[in-house]
């Protein structure tokens, strides 16, 4: 089970940007740019990290959560599972 | 100036790893994998960011404005750049 | 609508336990005490808030999102909500 | 030692104003508020949290993190501390 089908291509499209992201900020430290630069590229890849998982997390709320709630199965495990989700990326 | 010249390689490898953990989560997303286990992975790219940008603050203070407050010299704005990398840092 | 009729009375024991810290907080500044001590407090106050907002959320998705999603009746409307709760307060 | 004396009336006041807040989400909490009425005072809170955090955070390295670099004693020690002090404040 997934629920991102609909997401999918913008999902992956934010990946390979970040990748992309994730080498520039190799390549800047290869040429031993200025750290406050270095951090800022690194803030950039972690909001743009947080806001894939936004759209994941926005797409399984919709998908899969609710059909647990709305069939009343697993439902319980459903939401646990979410609550923890939600506390892992909030504090990561 | 840079402040990472120690810790460049290690720098450099976490960032690769990274690299790495970024594609696994494209190849995940292309299988259709459950999303909270792309939740997952996300928190974990985004706590090895964090972890990359602690490293490069920390040379930083020890460096770049370690040398800016002891001279004397420009320690006003090496204190404003700082507060805002961490406000910055530590929103993202 | 409210969904934390269960768990009033801890969430309130949580509040006003922060409303004491928060007191102590103002002591210590009041005393002049050491700002890596205050800093430490606010952390400590920060984490409680967190703490009780992860109640209030799990409740809410437990009671109102369930209901607004079985019953499919402003289910779109009870996930944007939602979405901008979890966001809100990730980045809070 | 500590660093915040010129901001400490501001500090003062934003500490009582959220002291304010707090009392007021437990008349929420009372009087049975809609659950995600709770939850954006609560990020109202934490905000605010951060704010008071970032004006002692700033006094802090302008004035005790400042003397340790500037007479290299007790540097080393002052720069963990301070880490610490950015790590526990930023997941907090």
């Amino acid at each position: 089970m997934y629920s991102y089908e609909a997401d999918k291509q913008e999902i992956l499209t934010r990946l390979r940007r970040m990748e992309g992201q994730l080498r520039g900020i190799q390549r800047m430290v290869e040429e031993n740019k200025y750290c406050v630069d270095v951090l800022t590229q690194l803030s950039s890849i972690i909001a743009a990290a947080h806001r894939v998982g936004e759209i994941v997390l926005q797409d399984h709320i919709q998908g899969c959560v609710k059909n647990a709630l709305s069939q009343d199965e697993n439902s319980e495990t459903a939401i646990q599972e979410l609550m923890e989700a939600i506390r892992r990326f909030g504090r990561a």
